[in-house]
């Protein structure tokens, strides 16, 4: 295990962190909050841990697989703590696992929360909080590349562990052009969104955060009612489309950037994913229909909370606490499936999904008619055994992880709707389950070691696994690894 | 597919069952009841359509793994339906979707019920409704194959379906000897349990049907408060170890038979199965201990449940829908884990559990050194990959079913935790679910539609995925195929 070239990468990435930091700094003097002070010690923190991290001349420059991972974990888990601190400081949260437990959830785009009263927060502080997911979203990492010049080869390693999906391909050959071409993309869209949000009359401050909760599809609002406090339909139809658009593979974008229409339109996953969408907004429609009496609400609802969920974005607009439990248990499969790959989505991915369906079906062919050996094609191109197995294996471990954090959990005796769906949202990254832990619920009332679990669950869920497992490995850590 | 030797093996089997229908119908001559009509008119029915099924001559003889799979689900199907018949008619269970849920449940070894009055039904009734459970616990086309001469190697295709578990191996080198010995192994291990049960002054009748019950991991019992009307120490004791005695691979009494115990007590699944009971148990009773004040009293409930459940026998003593959710949820995961492969149980069986399990750690060792290339071993044995992967699959497709079923029984509205556990408990084969299906509650209250979902979750649990979702696929419907 290269620990120099680790710890170089991460201090670098601390560093980056302590400059994002002027952004709230900047909110709180604009709103003449006093709590420069609480951004600069933290800031502070940030650079000396930095340089000390980044103190040790690395010899060997070479990273392997376990390094990248490694790197990420540590990073996340770092960034985190750090991003904690501005909570913790200014008393607004004066848990420290209570502060850890709403860090994790913005920089993975979960957008769980155990604050009671969001509006009684200082609004550099809600800024922070939805900052977070924005820089989540894409990838701190992923940020750095874009930024700070490396070396192809050894950052792919790195890159690969953080951007979400089964296949992660380089859009053009340089992995910092690629980091550079996803972050501009990020922007562009980000600005659109709060452009058209003010058009819709939803103040600055909000349309901001609004869109950076979109756009990581994250789920922090300002409100404590999240989007439904606006009770605006046009602005709920800008975040709905953009929730849907934030889900989608971001090479499509740079696709289309570069004209290239066709391919976009050939996407297996960009129509799996709208059929998926399309279809739960009219079975639930038509199921929350006799509650609502009108179907132009229960559309409305309908189609807001689908967008929401397979994006995993998490803002709310209706109860779906009450809701029918045909609804309630589409949304729980929508945690599950998510997004697409290389978006900034959660769950399982759209892409995983259909490669699963289709090694059923194939093993189905093979169990008629043994002799029958077809190859599996996703988008076009024949996968390799090797990664639909991959594939299988991951979503056993998924279930595996889902099963034991669930246990766990348990120790809360919460019943066991809110007990499976705490861990569900947190994993898929969704943000609100069901029962206890629902839409207009939120996490304070679980105990310590639940946060704790939880907040990793988020992790394992955005990194897709393998980094944060592999920290529990005790054989990663020694030197000649 | 072969039509004519597929009608001509369930011509056979429904032969066999008219035979066996004999049994109920001397239990009703002896208790008196004006019931033999009921039976009479079944075994009729029962001989016309097997006589029709068989006429047909048989030109090829051969057949191939596809018409093994139709010969076990068309088989079960049949059978269940004319099983169904002795409740309609008598008038006992009136509409003819719930007796098929019942004789499903029955065959399937499963012991979910829709019987709101279990001792009001007539003996002779609640004798058949146990001996399905001991006829479907190893397998009817096992006995069939146990009595009836067969070219060997075509019933293996037969066998190997209908048998529970990833790998069937042949005991000796003939099936029908195979198929002998199994049915001495389980009806002496029955006829010792019938013994020890009258021993602890359990009434003739409620013996022969609880020992049916266990025999086959089933779960009918018959009193309304099942086991635990008895109140009765010792005879739970028994009951107990015979559930955990049937749960065990049938190659291992096997073994033992033949004084090969050094290799049982080498069996990696009968050590991960003992280890998961223990570990349950005693979590479980330390979890309730605070709800009974007797360690031995938490001790006594717990121990029976878990066998109950992992065995997926389904027997109650104590109404676990009042425990707290950590127990619960234990018990929600044996469901899934099952008995041992090769044995009546039902679930996922041990044995995958732990392919599963080295699956996934191997996939976490590639993730950190992609160089590193180790098989799995089970039992001491090097699994192919391809049994691995495929195992991977059926793990994916399971639980694929698992969530299509709940999206259809949420239809019936009932809360998301009933809705799952109706599911796991009818797939599992277990019997009892949370909430409103629960221990004291019963399946009578859902819809007809739910019903039948259920039923075939039963099946597909039982004859393991294939055999039942293969007859959904119209193209093995082809003559040609």
């Amino acid at each position: 295990m290269n620990y120099k070239m680790i710890f170089s990468s991460v201090g670098q990435l601390l560093r980056v962190e302590a400059v994002l930091m002027i952004l709230p700094t900047a909110v709180s003097f604009y709103y003449g909050e006093n709590l420069s002070y609480v951004y600069g010690i933290t800031m502070a923190l940030l650079l000396i841990t930095s340089i000390i991290m980044t103190l040790p001349k690395i010899s060997v420059k070479r990273i392997y697989a376990r390094e990248g991972f490694m790197t990420v974990a540590v990073s996340w888990i770092l960034m985190s703590f750090f991003g904690a601190l501005p909570f913790v400081i200014s008393g607004a949260i004066p848990s420290i696992v209570d502060a850890w437990f709403e860090t994790v959830s913005g920089f993975t785009t979960t957008g769980s929360s155990i604050l009671t009263d969001i509006e009684a927060m200082p609004k550099s502080l809600l800024f922070w909080r939805s900052f977070t997911h924005w820089i989540g979203g894409m990838g701190v990492i992923v940020f750095v590349l874009a930024i700070l010049p490396q070396k192809s080869t050894q950052s792919m390693h790195i890159l690969r562990a953080e951007v979400p999906g089964p296949t992660v391909g380089k859009l053009v050959s340089k992995t910092m052009v690629t980091a550079r071409i996803l972050y501009l993309i990020y922007t562009f869209l980000t600005i659109v969104e709060i452009i058209l949000l003010l058009i819709c009359k939803i103040p600055l401050f909000d349309s901001v955060t609004a869109a950076f909760s979109t756009a990581g599809t994250g789920g922090f609002a300002v409100k404590n009612a999240s989007i439904s406090a606006y009770n605006n339909l046009p602005a709920e139809i800008v975040i709905s489309v953009f929730m849907l658009l934030f889900g989608i593979n971001f090479n499509l974008f740079y696709l289309l950037l570069i004209k290239q229409v066709k391919r976009v339109l050939k996407s297996e996953e960009l129509w799996v994913y709208l059929g998926i969408v399309a279809v739960s907004t009219l079975v639930i429609a038509a199921d929350i229909y006799p509650l609502l009496g009108s179907f132009g609400e229960a559309l409305r609802q309908s189609g807001f909370q689908v967008a929401s969920t397979i994006t995993t974005t998490g803002f709310v607009t209706a109860d779906f606490n009450k809701w029918p439990t045909l609804s309630q248990f589409i949304l729980v499969l929508l945690m599950f499936v998510g997004a697409c790959a290389g978006s900034t989505g959660g769950g399982l991915k759209i892409g995983r999904i259909i490669m699963l369906a289709k090694a059923g079906v194939r093993e189905l062919r093979r169990a008629i008619n043994p002799k029958s050996v077809k190859c599996i094609k996703l988008e076009g191109a024949v996968l390799e055994r090797e990664t639909v197995s991959n594939t299988c294996v991951y979503f056993m471990i998924y279930m595996l992880i889902v099963a034991v954090s669930a246990f766990l959990v348990s120790f809360d005796n919460m019943d066991i709707t809110s007990t499976v769906t705490a861990v569900v949202t947190c994993i898929n990254n969704v943000g609100p389950g069901l029962g206890m832990v629902g839409p207009v619920e939120n996490f304070s009332a679980l105990s310590d070691f639940s946060k704790i679990i939880l907040s990793f669950d988020m992790l394992i869920g955005r990194l897709e696994i393998y980094p944060i497992i592999i920290l529990l490995v005790p054989s990663v850590w020694k030197k000649s690894a």
